[in-house]
């Protein structure tokens, strides 16, 4: 184990050694034009028919002969009596070598009047204006667009000759369940195998996924060996690793060679490059977002260099909101969820943790942290790639604070307006930090102060002289969640799961704790921190505490009892300015639905009198 | 006709009018996650479980309960009876609170001797660290990513609910051939319906395309009402103008209401929206370049509207090579050629002819005239809206001057190698002149001086005291084609093509006939100007004219029959640091390359002994 870290290759050099190593010549596939939409051509192609094949008329008029028009003027009109009557689009008889239009002629009884000579060719399109017979309509390596289809066709072309480049994928461990099976605690549904699928089709390539394999050498031989047989390329994921069940380099080695085991990424250490026969083998690790990473930065350029056009990373400058330390010697990559706040791109980093698949489905972009870095500096300016279009992040609206599942449902109205939400739950007062160095839209926050107001004293103390404005999201019942209905007072006697300093609930709590002249260090877990009322409602339905602190909601959601300790004012605060923002608009015209006041009753624990009314403080 | 033009919407105008008329909800389907790549959810996803559902060991390990851990130091170990052996992902059993790593352990046959003391939950994951239950993982209209394949499915989800939005289009026109069929000339191989379905496809929407229909109103109403029926909006191809043929306006005003007759925007004026029942009939205008603005423009905001997703605009600035004029009142928009040159982004117009399609295809960009402004000057900055990848642009080489046939091999071989030639059809004097100004990589040139020598004095002329090379394609034959073998003395026999003023062929001409001492105004098609060899040929192989003079190539490729004339030095003319250049070397790579001169005698008339030799100027 330690040993592989000894070795580690850098991601540049894994892929010049792909480059290298493989000849990596895509085969090809004839398909009918009209189905070749984003697939890449495999040669030149040359057009069947000059286009137009002959001369036609460009206007509605009489085809002449010029001779004939010769010396015609209003002084001395000419008579054309050779002459063929045509409208646009019609073919200009031979002989003929101009159109007159017809608003120009009068008509007679033998013939057409003229004021004026025809100039030669006037008024024709010209045989091969478009394009000429065996011109070269598109060279090699072009991915395919719908004006390309359109001119194919045109031009005479039944079908084109295209790359094909055929991926396996293998799915190996023995922990996993599959697709709709239901899942048993311990086990995890196997799911990069299909992202992968997903990423390879998005890039072009054919792909074939096989069926989840057991960790078992001797499986793993089999479905390698077939794997690479019916492919150009393998893909192998999990195993790959160095641990008593991570077999893939193994049996790489065996079939074939392994080229590199290590690469110094971030989330992804554990990736292998493997080579049998002539073909290559990818080991992606286990960790969804380490898959990710890999199949982004190693497998997409590989399919790139078959002649494959990968999906195109497009980058913008942000502000990062938070510091990101980074060992050197690794490059990172890390996932964020960016927003345009007053006119500057920002980047709020996600959980960092690969196995936490969700930040995948938060990010809109992620950025690299170089190897000779030692990390990130808060507000530090780094260039980042966009996950999404860019529109996408330009109507992005950034929400720090506390959280409240009840800000998931504000979300998706917005969305259906075309307002992204993005959520980060830091606590009430992480909150208020990150909207004091404008790195959020919109702070929520229920801080409770001595004075028994809520939020007003601490936006004050915190953003002294700011125009700032709370929207009231809802009065919202606290209390203490169980599966026995254990009330405040008995929480000595219990075991608690407590939340992260700084979130109004932990305000709370300490408020009534030295109200009530209760001791906290009398309470067993008051050091056991969630960040979520969600997260400490399970941690007590799954039994690691008795009692904690959280919203009716969040108790409702994992079936506990509750008994209601107080009721508090969950608000967000902005700038008052932000008021004017097309994206607060909708995201407070969410806030003020009926539909959203409906939603509180549904779930539980909210007073809605309040919900949507302004506090300027 | 006039009348219409009198009405004319604007673009803006016409998209609110479809926004006002139409309530554009798009039905659902559900669909397997897996499939789901690229649809757009109808509403939000909630997660079916807590991952992980119990709490994993983040590390190999032990177990332990920390009460027995408490006190554990250097000078006291403390030996844990009671603890289990787990791996990294096992479940941390019940009533175990704490993981610490094999590393920190000594095994002992009855226990494990610990040195310090355990924190709570150290080195645990714990469950719904990634995703709570009933947690919202995705909003509505949100466009489905491989990344949240992934995690949809690994979070339980088998299918998903996605908007659908069905569109019919209907090519109708008498003079149209199906694709595959024989074309006969007069007739049109019918396109635009292919180029429409792939540009509905890209944009996520499903299309049905209907048969081509005969220019018959009875035809086209049975047409339209079985398309309005069968989806949510339809698309009908060409007879949207108001000509004696065009009956999609008279149908729909019979079925429905015509809402816009004839937008303010070039190409594609003749444009129609529609309105049957409550669903919208596009009618797009029958040239190519027209029927893909209004898609592009017009159609894909209408799909937009539905919640789909249609391909983003890029856009980039650049400098504009030629002068655009255009009328105020309407808005244009023209396609280009773009390629950054010496750092800045330079875009090359191509023909703003509505039936020339290649243009399409040879464009990487496109950019809008607004109606307010009469056109833009040579020079002049303007935004342009990428039609490629942006390092395809990056990579872009634009070669403008002297046509050749060949240069479409030496394109190829360099598509191969990862630059994309565009090439520029100007004649000589025009590509040197491009090069002054900095408007292209290398002008194709074979001038002729008084003194016998090809092109350096030209440049020396025109680009006084600039460091000036000049790469040889070939010594090329020219000649006068004709179907009977006319030779240079008897071109005032005979009719005539002729190039267009300041190409090489035309120089050449006119210097031998001042050697011959004969007299162009003698010649009969003198002044009919051509614009490329190919087009030469094709004139006289159409009997527009008995001969002209081009290169033995383009005789050949017209089965002309073929007189030298002279042998000429075809080059391509560079700035001397444009070399250093890794574009420029790949395309002088493939000048010189073996492949290329075997091309070159396939075709005939090219003497290739100093093709790829560098002259400096």
């Amino acid at each position: 184990m330690v040993k592989r870290y000894l070795d580690l290759t850098s991601l540049e050099d894994a892929k010049k050694i792909i480059r290298e190593e493989f000849e990596l010549k895509p085969r090809t596939k004839t398909v009918p034009v009209t189905s070749s939409l984003g697939r890449v051509t495999a040669g030149p192609i040359f057009s069947r028919y000059s286009i137009p094949m002959t001369h036609l008329s460009a206007m509605d008029g009489i085809a002449v002969k010029t001779a004939d028009t010769r010396g015609a003027s209003e002084q001395r009109p000419v008579k054309i009596t050779d002459s063929v009557r045509i409208n646009t689009g019609n073919i200009v008889p031979p002989g003929y070598d101009a159109v007159i239009m017809i608003e120009d002629v009068r008509e007679e009884k033998d013939g057409y009047v003229i004021r004026k000579a025809a100039a030669k060719w006037q008024n024709v399109r010209p045989a091969g204006e478009d394009i000429g017979e065996y011109e070269m309509i598109l060279p090699s390596l072009h991915r395919i667009r719908p004006a390309d289809i359109g001119a194919l066709v045109a031009y005479g072309l039944e079908e084109v000759e295209t790359i094909e480049v055929r991926a396996g994928i293998i799915p190996t461990g023995s922990e996993l369940t599959g697709c709709g099976e239901p899942l048993k605690a311990g086990c995890a549904i196997e799911s990069n195998s299909h992202m992968a699928a997903a990423m390879l089709r998005e890039a072009g390539a054919d792909c074939k996924r096989y069926g989840i394999v057991r960790d078992d050498s001797e499986n793993i031989m089999d479905a390698i060996e077939t794997g690479i047989r019916e492919n150009d390329f393998l893909l192998v994921s999990a195993g790959s690793s160095a641990g008593t069940k991570d077999f893939t380099a193994q049996v790489i080695s065996k079939l074939g060679e392994v080229l590199v085991h290590g690469i110094s990424i971030k989330p992804a250490k554990p990736a292998i490059i493997g080579k049998i026969g002539d073909k290559p083998v990818i080991g992606l690790p286990g960790y969804p977002l380490a898959s990710w990473t890999i199949m982004r930065e190693l497998v997409w350029p590989l399919l790139g260099y078959y002649g494959l056009h990968p999906p195109e990373a497009v980058t913008l400058n942000a502000e990062i909101a938070q510091a990101l330390p980074s060992p050197s010697g690794t490059e990172e990559f890390v996932l964020l969820s960016a927003a345009d706040i007053d006119g500057r791109y920002v980047a709020v980093p996600q959980s960092r943790g690969a196995g936490v698949q969700m930040s995948a489905v938060r990010a809109n972009a992620y950025m690299k942290i170089s190897s000779r870095s030692e990390g990130i500096e808060t507000g530090e300016r780094s260039e980042i790639t966009l996950l999404a279009d860019k529109h996408l992040i330009d109507s992005a609206f950034l929400i720090t604070g506390s959280h409240d599942p009840c800000l998931d449902y504000v979300a998706d109205m917005a969305a259906v307006k075309g307002t992204n939400v993005y959520s980060c739950h830091v606590g009430s007062m992480g909150g208020i930090l990150a909207l004091k160095r404008h790195m959020c839209h919109a702070a929520p926050t229920h801080l409770l102060s001595p004075d028994g107001d809520y939020n007003t004293q601490y936006l004050r103390k915190y953003l002294p002289g700011e125009d700032l404005v709370l929207i009231c999201v809802a009065d919202r019942q606290q209390g203490i969640a169980s599966k026995d209905g254990i009330r405040f007072e008995e929480l000595e006697e219990h075991t608690y799961v407590n939340r992260q300093r700084g979130s109004g609930t932990r305000v709370l709590l300490d408020y009534m704790l030295g109200q009530k002249g209760m001791d906290s260090s009398k309470i067993s877990g008051y050091e056991r921190e969630m960040n979520t009322h969600l997260d400490v409602a399970l941690a007590i339905k799954n039994g690691d505490a008795e009692a904690g602190m959280c919203t009716l909601s969040a108790a409702n959601i994992h079936g506990l009892k509750f008994v209601p300790v107080a009721t508090e004012k969950y608000e967000l605060a902005m700038y008052a300015k932000t008021l004017e923002d097309e994206r607060t608009k909708i995201v407070c015209d969410a806030i003020r639905s009926q539909a959203f006041k409906d939603i509180l009753k549904g779930i539980g624990g909210y007073i809605t009198e309040y919900t949507g009314v302004l506090r300027y403080v």
